[in-house]
């Protein structure tokens, strides 16, 4: 063991950006009311996260459980130190994203076209397109721009997303445009470790400016390692969300994001400092399934923290008694 | 990335052992029927698994699940090179093991004497006593015996446990009783991957010789993790168990040992050998859910393959043909 090794966090800051309002709750069957979605974010600005994508300014038919979008960013208390982020997939959800203050605005572009087309109704270029024009939007209003760039480890309709694939799109945002935050999404759990580390790894190679996130789902139980492979790589950013919520209409069986508690309980152990404070996140998943109307995949909220200890049996101190000494 | 990074693994043979069939079963409140069980095994036997550990020759009474043990260990078909292993807890059911052919006897131990008691229902020091009988039967019969540590990294009714008190078992079992196979088992998931980099880097240190399987469940999501970090430190023996079966009775809400298919998955992903066929792993798994009555935890086979691709959207044609060019 190096003691540098990636096991030993020796306390090395990284930034958990929950992201279970927006990607966790659009997934989900229920409409969960507007007051509801508003104290869930208000706990979750209380534990530590360094971001909370709110919600996401897009077509109320497109995207129903999310149709109080303005209601959810105005309605939310916000924490100093928390970025208030929120998805845009165009010009007008900016000006709707914008108009409610968002902190920071967030599209998402595929880095394969069957995906882009699938989940957004647009090819790469109009999206590419939309890009231009939101950035156009934000930059005088001095919002930042992230692009989450799906399918960066995968396609659950193509397959294999090429690196220099990967590596053209960051090209395009960074030196293009000057996009200065960029998220690789794993957004239906195809990623491996091994393609995390060598995908991580060159893009910090070549842009060590960028405000780098990584974004993966446990839908292959790979979620923990493929985060900490970017670790090791160098990514400190990671989405993850509350309970392990969301999920992908295109890939039937893949469950949702990396679980914000049960990463940061991980990572916690590991001497990682998150910045989390791992009770409140506790605290604030045990009030998702009365929300979402089921369980979830999060497991430290099932099983408990690691150190939540159970009774010993009372059969066992007869046996004590009866042992033959030593 | 350094060209030696666990991440990477570059064709480095591992050993994947198969606990399904005994830490798995003993936990089902289902009788599987005899036949089942020898079919299952026989496909197991044809998966690249180097050791499957067949069943458990201890009381019907304790672990009525595995009643049929004799029966079970004389219907399998042996494949040359798998180990046919079985569980014993004391000098009878040594006996019993070899009557029947057991390839290898496996002895439980408990690094908490909470747990040895609950466990077990003997202390340590009986427990110790059991093994010294039971390698005075097998010796004889050259067949060759391991000690399965458990709770070696934490106790859910003591908590911590020292890596002193595990190093100072493994000394007792290599150095005063000559034990040359050892695992260090994390009975209930308490495990996490910097305890796991320490104390597998510590016992290799000490006992290069040894013969160490890690054995993990996934209780709280660190499974893989833990895995890789043990590979990181030098282990490449792993004891997982098809759809990942299993459980403790003893840590109410617990998930299961970590699953084989899932392991291997992610593993030959990563470039390890681990001599395993993912498809026959797969099929065999697949028939588990009817023989035991409910889903399992295995995610591979609920989500498919990284690969297995799903088709596009119909209405995506549509776009396409709509879009401006480019």
């Amino acid at each position: 063991m190096s003691p540098g090794s990636v096991w030993q966090g020796r306390g090395r800051r990284l930034q958990m950006q929950e992201v279970g309002p927006r990607d966790g709750l659009q997934a989900e069957a229920v409409f969960v009311p507007t007051a509801d979605k508003i104290a869930l974010i208000d706990a979750l600005s209380a534990t530590g996260v360094a971001k909370i994508e709110v919600t996401a300014f897009v077509s109320p038919r497109a995207v129903p459980a999310l149709a109080d979008a303005e209601a959810v960013m105005r309605g939310i208390q916000r924490q100093p130190g928390v970025v208030y982020s929120a998805l845009v997939p165009n010009a007008r959800g900016a000006e709707r994203a914008l108009a409610a203050g968002a902190d920071e605005l967030n599209l998402v572009l595929s880095a394969s076209e069957s995906h882009n087309l699938s989940n957004l109704r647009m090819t790469q270029a109009q999206s590419f397109r939309a890009l231009v024009e939101v950035l156009a939007l934000a930059g005088p209003a001095g919002v930042p721009v992230n692009v989450s760039l799906s399918c960066s480890f995968g396609c659950p309709m193509e397959g294999e997303v090429a690196a220099e694939a990967v590596l053209a799109w960051c090209g395009r945002f960074i030196d293009e445009l000057g996009l200065r935050r960029l998220a690789l999404c794993d957004t239906t759990g195809m990623a491996h470790p091994a393609q995390v580390a060598e995908r991580t790894a060159a893009v910090l190679a070549r842009w060590p400016q960028t405000e780098l996130t990584l974004h993966f789902h446990n839908t292959r139980g790979m979620g923990l390692s493929n985060l900490l492979a970017a670790i090791d790589a160098g990514a400190s950013r990671f989405d993850a969300a509350l309970g392990g919520l969301g999920g992908c209409p295109y890939a039937p069986g893949a469950t949702g994001n990396i679980c914000t508690e049960d990463v940061v309980h991980a990572l916690e152990l590991m001497g990682y400092d998150t910045g989390c404070d791992l009770t409140a996140l506790l605290a604030a998943a045990a009030r998702l399934p009365a929300l979402v109307g089921h369980e979830l995949p999060g497991a430290v909220l099932r099983a408990g923290r690691r150190l939540d200890l159970h009774p010993r049996p009372g059969s066992v101190d007869a046996i004590c008694q009866a042992a033959p000494g030593g």
